[in-house]
């Protein structure tokens, strides 16, 4: 993990230390708060046309950073519980990702995309 | 941002560029897919007590971290697409709760949390 | 509540209790799995153009009509066990947004939609 | 599809009608909308115990039930949209999982369950 997230983890931890919420912060409790977070985001392109979406008006912007900064607030806890590492993880799946859609094949397509697995 | 996400960012805008999937990669879309991938996150987690969450065998867990992955590389990608700067973000977010929960009231109470505003 | 969805209640009813798994469905865990099916219904659109989600293929047809068959058997199982009539409940709902949106203010607006409350 | 849902999906038909609002209703948006309710409903238990969200308080419980009649309503509507008849679907799906599940090894076990496929 590098020095700027873990400086946020370090901060997160103090924080819900302070309120004593550790106790509400298990990792399915986490992972529902995360994606209810990731949904307040998706709440504000819902009703957009892709093209809208492109070009927010900045205080749209603002508002889908806040809920973008949830996301990861939530995301950061539930690796300190966990102890995953987040980078180290990113890494391998972008690695993984890389060999399950050559560029040969994947190329302009979406599908392999569109046919969850 | 940081040094290992502002690389991690670069590789996946190749990653999209190579396979010229930037098409597909509208705000919109990339907000669709994050919750997409925090509810296959959640999936996980859904039919665990809160103890059982807590001590996940190792295959578990290493297939949440692939999901959790999953989750900061699409928000990376928002990031990106947005020209949000994540960590400050995220660390503007932590100051808001801050004040928004203060230690006093907060201590120990899940109330305001359970409250969705 | 009417008659074929009262029918299967009844059917999940006995479905769970011939599994004995009743001590999984608790509310807090029905929401969490029907949030991960509304998900996965998601996902069959992520990467569509809204025009090409109007005229689906046909087996992409009966996919998504399985993740929507899902998302109801979920949505009844937590009605069933909250007690709740959810007929009668969409009805008030749809009286509150009537109220809510009049048609002179929100014809052909998107705006109070997109703005989260 | 019964008298009840049906009547339900003609109010939602002229409701949406009259504001306009067909335009902002293809089927990938309705189940944006559709996941975004959910994951509301969600958020009322997510910092419950599951004991706790077997007993809501009555004030939590009608809030409760309004996220779960939005749930139904945009399913209603993608239903529509897409011409699938829910009822049947249900049916289905309950038959499929008849077999995918059989008693004698699903009895008691949430094994199968937490494995997400």
């Amino acid at each position: 993990m590098d020095a700027a997230l873990e400086s946020l983890s370090k901060a997160l931890r103090i924080f819900a230390a302070e309120r004593d919420w550790e106790q509400f912060h298990s990792p399915k409790n986490l992972a529902a708060a995360l994606t209810v977070e990731a949904a307040e985001l998706l709440e504000h392109f819902q009703w957009l046309t892709e093209e809208q979406s492109r070009s927010l008006p900045p205080d749209k912007r603002v508002a889908v950073s806040h809920e973008m900064a949830d996301v990861l607030l939530y995301l950061l806890q539930l690796a300190d519980r966990l102890q995953v590492d987040l980078v180290a993880a990113a890494r391998r799946k972008l690695e993984l990702n890389a060999s399950k859609y050559p560029v040969s094949r994947a190329r302009g397509s979406s599908r392999k995309y569109s046919d969850p697995d």
